[in-house]
């Protein structure tokens, strides 16, 4: 393509709207294009990059037995009633009415949809496994949509639903996901790990999510090195503490700590670490206040918190309720002498003694406090976020911490919506049974936006090359009758090898070229000029290394398809 | 790929839901499923047709130059009330709010999206000519969505829209896009003709419709045999009457016509020809009422005489203003003696003498009126709809009629909306000029189901091989390894040949197999049984004729590839 007949609109500048990397080089390599908060345009090269994507990824879906269908974007009320998720969903589903006032909404996730064609067309065992997929638009009215294609309101996503017989063959198909996801996200040339998951709101028993590694991610991942174990910091387990004795206990002591509550500042002012303070959270319930304690330098994890006392809704106690409950302002809530609030603590509590609380009144925090003595805790449980250093539930050696984009998502769904809708098949002995679910999504822009936060520069965008717009851009260096001709008969050879080529025609300077070329970034750049023809060759450039060969124009062809090839 | 591992849910009876045959065949056939009304999932077999029609129709844009976009479903009203079309559009729009209740809606078309980014991206005359497209899911809440995929609520279309810098380069552009129409429909196998359109709601000043043919259509189109006219008969003009000397006049007499107020009732009664009546219709506009004389063998085209009166809204008079008007029932209007009402007449009725016309009294006529002695005629124009047998406004010999199917549609836009939007640039001299737009809308969906209403039997589908699910059908006797060895040796050398092959692998009777086969309408089906194996041979059938060879295995791959390349 000549890029004379192409709408790329770059930018010079850095444009006000975008917070992060992949937003702000994909606007300014002219890819993608604002319509509303949340809402895009994909340009020319933005849309080569999704076709690319989701052609690989039909490619592996295809390969691990999955079909391809295309269920609507407006997706009746009816079904939602059925899951009783048209309620649940609340003001992230958008909705409307038709002429007939009919309730729909917009489609932000199809299990309803799927699982009411498999109730209609499945009947026996013999149907099944089947897993059918869609690469389809999704709605979800975010309260803050930002960062471009990273948190959209209207985004493209390839969603899959496995039906089993039971739950052997529903594992069996989650494996098959898994292994494929693997294959995408490999063949897409991203650095990734498969994590362990919450489940969230779509509900199931057991998920994994596939997490781009990159510094500007807004989710944390922890992993041990030999690959063992790797999990979202949301769901990462921790092990209970290895019973060790504790340091004898020294006698508890009420110390005046005038206007410090946070820990930061009081094991400032009382020169100690932050872990020999333990901090005691006044968490509502649906029913009561509950104490969890956490160790000063550790933060609490409310999924998992949630889980231990086993309730849905969870909230920090405000003002009002910390006083009523520990005659104290906030930040010097402590343990000893609470009444009436059940005390859970986390496991590291556990290994601590001599540690200091707060005293249940203002400006005083108790030093040398012993849980074994001075407070009853009714359970130790892990109820807080792993960090680096902490141990692994499994694996060697110590957690490290990175930061990731979630970029797919696989969980086991078991019966909870085929129970609900009723959808059953017959097994061999004619006894109704219920489809066991599994589901599976893959978000197709933000893999392209993932990948430019992973693979950038301070020039642009550092496509890999199985996902790039182009293969090659070429870079003729003046419009005279020489170059343009070298130029006309290298983009012929390369198309003609399966080279995909954006032939930079426009007559502009050579550094206006230089700039949007780095900006846009192909693997490989071309650069065509008067010097180097008359020395028989022209330049290859290597855009993530800036690797610069000087090459007879003739087996350049051969030359760059062997590298698309390598990077494939 | 194999049936067995395939989600195609063929039904044996005609499901009630279904009024027209591409309906019914896809419903029966497992390519589509209804979601609500109007809208449909699309099953594996749907949805391969639906992809390569989109392919053809992508390679077909690209090769006429048109570049691909992908603009948002969700469109935000700001766009639309600067066209006005936010208010226009009626209940055919679906409309929501999000959750800051901004209005949106889902885009039914793109002129505001896309006249909104090109405003904002091109400033230069040397950016223009631009075409983009998309193939998009488009959203109409028809009040009645029947059909299928005929008349949905949310379906596929390609839409493509083009700016250029003056008339003569919108009349290049809509030149390219009409005859990139014609290779498209033409690479998809069918039958079709691109006629004269209305410009409808769109607006613009020049439209043609591509309508592929079929007994089945709820279009009427006319044509010559030369192919020199043809239009949708809603716009197809017709010349003014040769200049003739008329018939010379009878005295005009009054006649009794007890009860009979209808064309066909009253030229029953009096025994003569409906060509001898004239039907006086009273029109209602925003600001009088006005006689309207057609021919008793013709019907009026409320389009034609619109344009004629310079009005947008037209209603057919109630009882009571034709009371009112003409002192009579209706049934018994008539020019002569008529007050204070223009008369507007059809040509046809210029070329006519002694015809027979209501009397303005109840049961009562005038036999042997005259048009120039009894009542004044204001002007004679254009007013009816063109039928079978009428002179053309071009070509040779009279109109023949058609039922067609429209598939799709082009538009010479003007600067309607770059106008109302200022979407503008900058011309050689440095002046503003607005771009003049066109916009090109092809139905996928209805490009498939069309395709359907004009290629069929009794037996189910006959997909043209360019648009087919599959090439070719296999279908083997038995489940002996012979024939299962077979099966599996031609399966493996015909993908090898790039030909697409279900492989009908289930353990069911011969009949089961082939009533399937012939339902989903793959153009070949292969039969393999014990007797022709050992007679060396197998079965090569053509879907559309029937025609049965019987041919040795080794050279099936080249026979059935040769076949496609010939119908492709």
């Amino acid at each position: 393509m000549r890029t004379s007949q192409m709408l790329i609109p770059t930018l010079r500048e850095d444009p006000g709207e975008a917070e992060v990397v992949s937003h702000r080089l994909m606007l300014r390599a002219g890819m993608i294009r604002k319509t509303a908060a949340g809402i895009y345009t994909y340009l020319p090269l933005g849309l080569r990059v999704i076709r690319k994507i989701e052609r690989i990824v039909r490619e592996e879906m295809n390969r691990a037995g999955a079909q391809e269908v295309l269920m609507p974007i407006a997706s009746p009320a009816e079904l939602w009633r059925e899951t009783g998720r048209w309620d649940f969903y609340g003001k992230e589903l958008f909705r409307f009415k038709d002429r007939h006032e009919r309730d729909f909404c917009l489609g932000p996730t199809h299990e309803e949809v799927i699982t009411d064609l498999v109730r209609r067309e499945v009947r026996s065992y013999r149907q099944l496994p089947l897993n059918c997929y869609q690469i389809q638009t999704k709605f979800r009215d975010e309260i803050r949509p930002r960062f471009g294609l990273m948190r959209g309101r209207e985004f493209i996503m390839k969603d899959a639903y496995s039906f089993d017989r039971d739950e052997e063959g529903a594992k069996r198909s989650y494996q098959s996901m898994y292994d494929a996801y693997h294959r995408i996200f490999t063949r897409c040339g991203l650095t990734f790990r498969a994590v362990e998951a919450d489940s969230g709101l779509i509900g199931g028993s057991s998920s994994h999510e596939f997490m781009v590694l990159a510094d500007t991610g807004e989710e944390s991942v922890v992993y041990t090195d030999d690959g063992a174990y790797a999990a979202n910091v949301e769901r990462a387990e921790l092990p209970p503490p290895i019973d060790a004795p504790l340091e004898p206990a020294r006698p508890l002591s009420k110390v005046a700590t005038p206007g410090v509550g946070t820990v930061e500042d009081v094991t400032a002012y009382l020169k100690m670490e932050p872990h020999r303070l333990v901090k005691t959270l006044l968490y509502k319930t649906a029913k009561e206040v509950v104490a969890i304690l956490i160790r000063g330098d550790h933060t609490a994890n409310e999924v998992k918190i949630k889980k231990v006392l086993g309730v849905m809704d969870l909230e920090l106690a405000d003002a009002n309720t910390v006083m009523k409950s520990t005659s104290a302002p906030i930040g010097f809530a402590g343990p000893i002498g609470l009444q009436q609030v059940r005390i859970v603590a986390d496991y590291a509590v556990k290994a601590l003694s001599n540690f200091v609380v707060g005293a249940n009144e203002v400006d005083a925090h108790y030093l040398d406090a012993n849980w074994n003595r001075d407070f009853a805790v009714e359970q130790f449980a892990d109820l807080r976020n792993a960090q680096a250093g902490d141990t692994a539930l499994r694996g060697t050696g110590t957690l490290k911490v990175a930061k990731g984009i979630e970029v797919g998502h696989v969980f086991m769904l078991g019966t909870k919506y085929s129970r609900s809708m009723n959808a059953t098949f017959l097994d061999p002995q004619g006894h109704e049974q219920f489809a066991v679910m599994g589901c599976y999504g893959i978000g197709i822009g933000r893999t392209a936006a993932s990948s430019v936060e992973q693979n950038h520069d301070a020039k642009g965008i550092v496509w890999p090359a199985p996902i790039a717009p182009f293969h090659v851009h070429l870079l003729p260096l003046s419009q005279s009758a020489h170059v343009t001709h070298a130029a006309q008969s290298l983009y012929d050879s390369l198309t003609e090898a399966g080279v995909e080529v954006l032939w930079d025609d426009r007559d502009e300077r050579a550094g206006v070229k230089f700039n949007d070329a780095d900006l846009i970034g192909a693997p490989y750049h071309l650069v065509i000029g008067e010097k180097g023809l008359a020395q028989g060759t022209v330049e290859l450039k290597e855009r993530k290394t800036g690797e610069v060969k000087r090459i007879a124009p003739d087996v350049i062809p051969a030359t760059i398809s062997a590298l698309i090839r390598d990077r494939a």
